[in-house]
Formats: C-alpha cells, structure tokens, sequence
C-alpha cells in the first residue's frame, strides 16, 4: 500500500490535534512515528511524553517565532535546520509516519521552500506516510496530497472572550 | 475555570480523530477521561489501548448501525444504554474530561433526544469539559457549544479511489 499525504490547513482549531490524533492511531496500530515541530510548543509537553511512553521520536525545532521582528535570518536558519533533519527521517526510510508539525505555517512565511518540501515527499519510500499541518496550503504540496482537511471555525472560544484552557488547547 | 462544551462536525476527516489529540492532550495535563463511543468501533483498538494505559475510562456502546435495516428498535435501546451510561458519568463529578463520540450522528439518526443531550451537558459540574463528535449539528448542542469546528474535506482520498489505510482511518 502506498503512504499517503495528508494535509490539515485552515483558521479552526484541530489542525495539529487531528494529526496527534492520527499519531495516537498509528502508535495503536505499532507503527515507527516521528514528529517534527516546526514551531516551538506546538504540541505541548504532556502529549509529547505520552508520544514517547509509545516509541514516537518527537523533535522539537524552531524558535518562538516572533513575527514582528525586523530580521528573520535566524528563523530562516532553525527552520532550513529543522528541515534537514526532517528530510534525513522521510528519506532515511526508518519511520512509517512521519508529522510535520506547522510546516505550512512555516513555509507561507517563507523560510522554506514548498517546491523543495514537495520534491522530497513525492520521491519518499512508497511505504511513509506523511502529514503535514498548519495555517496556508501551498499549491506544490496540495498537488501530491491525497487528502486535505480544513477545519474552518463555526463558533470560537476565543471569540465569545473565553481564555486558551488547560488541557484543551495547551 | 468553567468548562468547554467542544463541537467537531462536519463531512471531513478529524472529527473523532481530533477529538483524540485532545483527549491525549487532556491526559498529558493528569485529567481524567472517560470516552464514550456511541458507533461501535470508532475508535480503534490500539488507540483505545494507549488512552487507558493512560488512565482513561472508555466505553464501547452501540452496534455496527446498519441503516438500511427494517426496525431501529435495537438500536434506540443500545443508544439510550449508552447515554444513561455517559450521563451517569457527565453529572457524577468524577470526570475532568468526557468524549462523547458520534453522538451528533446518533442524534442525527433520532436515537437520542438533542434537547436532553443538551440540557444534562447544560447543568454539568462546573469545570467538567465536554467534547462532542460526528456529522450533524443540532441546534440545542451548538447553542450550548462554545467551540464549534467543522471538519471539511478539500480532497479526499476516497473520491480519488484510495482505500482507507491502516494506521490512518482505522
């Protein structure tokens, strides 16, 4: 069977909770899982051990990414960083899925390239499964997805003034 | 902190899976859990596995619910079982956490009453947080609803005539 892509976008909230979702499935069914977090805290500590209490190999990458700064030099720099390590694990054939955590997020602003991420995931071992989420779908990675999800919000806490809640969204 | 009343609908992937990374979340913060899935089989063995390894309570309700049957007789009385089960354990107070999943669909289906649903979620202990899965809204639970998310598919993978794959649907 082929590996399949799979893409989360959208402004709802579910995006990467979905895939943690999809990593639990995975782990149930006893595959090899990585996660790659392409922005810092995106899956919050508490998860990340129970990942690893399953054997998932969880990287933490990237900074805190602050957009309002006036150099992005070092958040180009973790971000071609994360990526390397990244490729090394789609290429490298040891994962049957592999998570790229707010990659959309990180390539719509530009630090790294979709042609390239897009390139490597459509030459990956015909087994890896690989998903990919965040805010902003670049057409070079709809193009190899077999499947694309938006959660779009109907009603949002945030909105109706409710606070970010332990456990629920950190 | 009050608690949330979390909504996932909609025709695309996620829903439960969704449900599952804040579940996991949840745990990851030493909540208590209990989930409650009111299709047989939605959420698959190994996953269930990993949530009580981790201390979550989950209960198997329903049947397979094939609608092209001649009587819903079996399946109205296995559903009201489970929702005295899921009230039980919605006004007990021992709960940090409860998963209520594809019950939008099984209220969808006219197995359960939406109102009820909705009141006894309603007057729930004060900081238990609810979340409620499947396609469907009813109007009495979205009003309830502080977070409400629909799941929608861009490209899905059976349309392009790939078959659900182990580790990812099931």
């Amino acid at each position: 069977m082929t590996g399949r892509v799979i893409i989360n976008v959208g402004d709802g909230k579910g995006k990467t909770t979905a895939a943690m979702g999809t990593v639990v499935r995975a782990l149930g069914q006893g595959f090899k899982v990585a996660a790659f977090q392409f922005m810092k805290g995106s899956i919050p500590t508490g998860e990340v051990k129970i990942l690893e209490a399953h054997g998932a190999v969880v990287h933490r990458l990237g900074t805190g990414f602050s957009w309002t700064k006036e150099s992005w030099d070092e958040d180009r720099q973790m971000a071609a960083q994360g990526w390397a390590k990244a490729k090394q694990a789609i290429t490298g054939g040891e994962f049957d899925l592999i998570l790229l955590d707010e990659i959309n997020y990180v390539i719509g602003y530009g630090l790294l390239d979709a042609a390239e991420v897009a390139e490597v995931i459509k030459n990956r071992p015909k087994k890896l499964h690989v998903i990919l989420t965040g805010r902003g779908l670049a057409e070079p990675l709809a193009d190899i997805a077999d499947t694309i999800t938006e959660m779009k919000p109907i009603k949002h806490a945030y909105e109706a003034g409710i606070p970010a809640t332990k456990g629920i969204e950190f």
